[in-house]
Parts: C-alpha cells; structure tokens; sequence
C-alpha cells in the first residue's frame, strides 16, 4: 500500500544510455466539492489528506463562515471520481453564501461592474489584531525543522507544506497538499480546532508568497508568514494593509522582510 | 523605470551579522478582470504583460469560446486597482456563458449536485488530434533554451514560463506570469494568433504539471507537455484520457514520461 497522499505510477525514464521502465511515487491529486448546505459551491483539485481541516479552513479564509463554531458537521465522502467535503453551516452563514452567489451571476454589464468584482477581489483583508514580533532566529529555526515534518511530501517529493510556529519558533501544527493554496487552507482548519492564539505565533510555508497566501494568513490571524521563496508585489502590498509582517527567502543565517520589516528582530 | 513585470520595493536584510535596507526587484502581481461583452466574469491575479494573450488564451482554454474568431476583440485596460481585460466575442458564445453562470447560481441542494459539479470540473477533455512522437532530445534541447527566453523572470527570479516548441525542439512563442496557469494562457493566446499546428510541437512549463496544466496544454492541441518538476496523479490520468504524451523532471540527459511513453522517442 502507498503512503497517504501517494500513489504508484507506471513510467518510462529516458536517458543518453536508453530507456527503462520504472514505478515511480507520485503525488495524489483528486477533484474536491466543498458542498455547503447540500449546495455544491466550488471544486478544488487537492491532496485527499486532511479534508475536514480543509473543508472547515476554506470556510474561514473564505470568509463563508466567521468563526468555525459556525460550522455545525463536516464529512468528507467519495463520490464517483472525486470526493466532497459536506458541510453544515449555520442558516445565517448560508443565505450569505447564496446571495454571493445570486450576486455573482445576476450582474449585468455595466461601466462599473468589473470594478465591482476587482474590488470583490481585493477586499480589504482584515487586520491582524495584536501582531506581535517575530525574530530571526525564530523563523530560521520554523523553517529548519520544517523538512522533517513533510510527511505526505517524503515518498513523492512534490507537496507544499504550510506549518504554524510558535514565537519561539516551535512547529505546532503542519499541513500539507500538491497546491500550496490548499496546504494554507488545511492549516487554518487545523488551528481553528486548537486553541492557540494565532497572533502568538507565525505561519512559515515551502512556497513563494503571492496576494493569495498573504489574505490567508491574515485571515488566520497570524503575526507573520515566511516563505522559502520570493513574495510577489501584491502580497507585500496586501501584507502591509493587513499588518502582517512578510519574510521571504528565508535560509540558514539570512532572511528578507518586505513588509511590516521593524516588527522582525534581529 | 523597473523592466516590465518587475517593481523595486523596500525591504530589510537579516544576517547574523546585522541588518541591512534595501531595494529588491519583485515580480508584479495584480487583479485582472475578465470581462466578456461588458460582464465581469472572473478575477485572476497576474502579471501585466501580453494581457490580450491572455484574455485570449483564457477564453480559449476555458472553452467560453471555440475558436480565437469568435473573439472579436480585447481591450486591456487599468481601473482601479486592478486591470480589466475587456473581450467582445460572438453572441452565441455568450449565451453559453450567461447560461453555464446561471446554472453555477441555481442550483439547489440534492444528492447529486456535488456529482455534477465534480464532473464539471473533471469534463472530458478533448483528445488531442493528430499527436505526433516526440524525442528526448528536442525536449532536452527546448528546456535548456528556455532560461534565456525568461526576460521577465531576470530581474526578479520569481516568474514561470511556458513555451512551444516545434518537434526538433526549437522555441518559438514563450510567455510568463507569476502564476503558472496564467503563463500557460498567455501561451494559448499568443498560439492562436499565430497559424502554428499546435499539434506540431510540444508544451514546456518550469513548474510542476497538475491537471489543469494538462487541461491547458490539450486544449492547446499540443503532443506533449514537458515539466521541470513533478506530475501529479490527475494530471497523468488526465493526459491518458487527452491522447497528450506527459513528460516530467527534464533534465540534461534524462528525463521521465509519465503518459502516452511510447510517443517519446530515444
């Protein structure tokens, strides 16, 4: 049997010396309804690990429900060639969800409708309340103990990992999924469960920082987000409205911050 | 002036050695509309380069037109702060659009809704006609020029590319973006100007390959799709089912197909 999240794949490696067939691990990507209410709102392609944390983190970062004690049951079951994600949302939550989604489709052309959706899309993220600073060596030492944490990514080498560290740099919790924007959203789901505060810590993830990962974050509440790679312009943008700090290119010794820099220590 | 699809934003290096300010050249990211006869359909966030590529690239991939004539015309523009991208196609193709749009909206609880919507997301992707055998080495030869072909990835490191190249691995249309998928419609829109037989050449991408990028690179009509990095479980049943050869971890001398192996030649 594979690891979780993994599936074994015939193939073929091609090289100067010929050719060889071969099992190779690969990373398991399904199709994911998240269905509210018994309404079928979006698909996601997803690792098929941690699906209640994903189903109850998009809720959140989405800002479908506000807090997850509105989320009444969630229950992942496959259906045909793909899985859904049911959730029970509160009744208030829901007719929101519906007129978003009669909004969506009922708008008519008009000079300022794609106003209006750009302005959907930007929608002012909400600020961290109580960020806190972060230091160096904190982040540094998140990031580190990172790798040994990547369960599913072991055998296959190729998922994203999002993880929450304490102040003191300690990983508390670790999520992880082929799309970097999911592994965020199973990360929110996993500390809304808990009880730790987010703003007491900081989210690090194996990718670069783009507008997406920023408002995520924020919506988690974190006091800042690090990533192993580059942040594009509209993550540092966003991550300065929202108050939270943005590392980037995080190594052993060194780091870049781009955002809310005076609250990263030396 | 910053190169195109780069801005130079302030930030602060942290080294045990102390701390330093900056300037750091950052990949541009921001909302672009979509907006088909004057409705605001969708809101990507991307780089703003070769725009009406990807207005045309988009609509192609996504189906909402069939062919590069029903569009008759694009129009890029900033609002706001973000960028509408404003397309005129056939009236036809609109009422497909308005009606796929409705039905996203009415749709109402049953057990079975999920199951449409999943299937929606997984369509049948159209098989690729025609598709011819590629060799390792064009692939080879096509990935090892693409790095000098990155003119928007130089200054800030953080782009992907996708490209075309025609069977004896020549690059002949290369097009970037923050985002991977966006890279890949620039690509499809800029093909379809052209009078290039997409089925004549093959796909390179410097990412990983998930299914939307096999989704991307079949509706191309391209033979083959060719990644840097890893595929993913959907993405090689995907390119199966779509007659397109998958090609993974390309490297100077070795490389690793995943679906239709017996189209990729020593």
């Amino acid at each position: 049997m594979s690891p979780e999240g993994t599936v074994r794949r015939p193939a073929r490696r091609l090289t100067a010396g010929g050719s060889e067939s071969l099992e190779e691990a690969v990373a398991e990507e399904v199709a994911v309804a998240l269905v509210y209410n018994g309404i079928s709102h979006a698909v996601m392609m997803a690792t098929p690990c941690d699906l209640e944390d994903f189903g109850r983190g998009f809720s959140l970062t989405e800002r479908i429900v506000g807090k997850a004690s509105e989320i009444y049951d969630i229950d992942a079951e496959p259906v045909g060639r793909g899985i859904e994600v049911r959730l029970e949302i509160a009744a208030q939550r829901m007719a929101g969800l519906q007129e978003r989604r009669r909004s969506l489709a009922g708008r008519t052309g008009c000079g300022l409708c794609g106003v209006d959706s750009l302005d959907a899309a930007l929608r002012a993220v909400p600020a961290v309340g109580q960020p806190w600073p972060v230091s160096r060596l904190s982040i540094e030492r998140a990031m580190a103990a990172l790798p040994a944490q990547q369960r599913l990514n072991r055998p296959n080498g190729a998922m994203h990992a999002a993880a929450w560290a304490s102040l003191e740099g300690a990983l508390v919790a670790v999520r992880e999924d082929v799309g970097r924007h999911n592994a965020l959203d199973k990360l929110a789901g996993a500390l809304a469960q808990s009880d730790v505060a987010a703003a007491g810590g900081f989210v690090v993830v194996t990718s670069r920082c783009s507008y997406e990962m920023v408002q995520k974050a924020a919506a988690i509440g974190a006091s800042a987000i690090a990533a192993v790679s580059a942040p594009t312009s509209l993550a540092i943008e966003t991550a300065e409205q929202a108050g939270i700090a943005l590392v980037a290119f995080v190594r052993e010794g060194r780091l870049t911050a781009y955002a809310c820099a005076d609250r990263i220590t030396a």
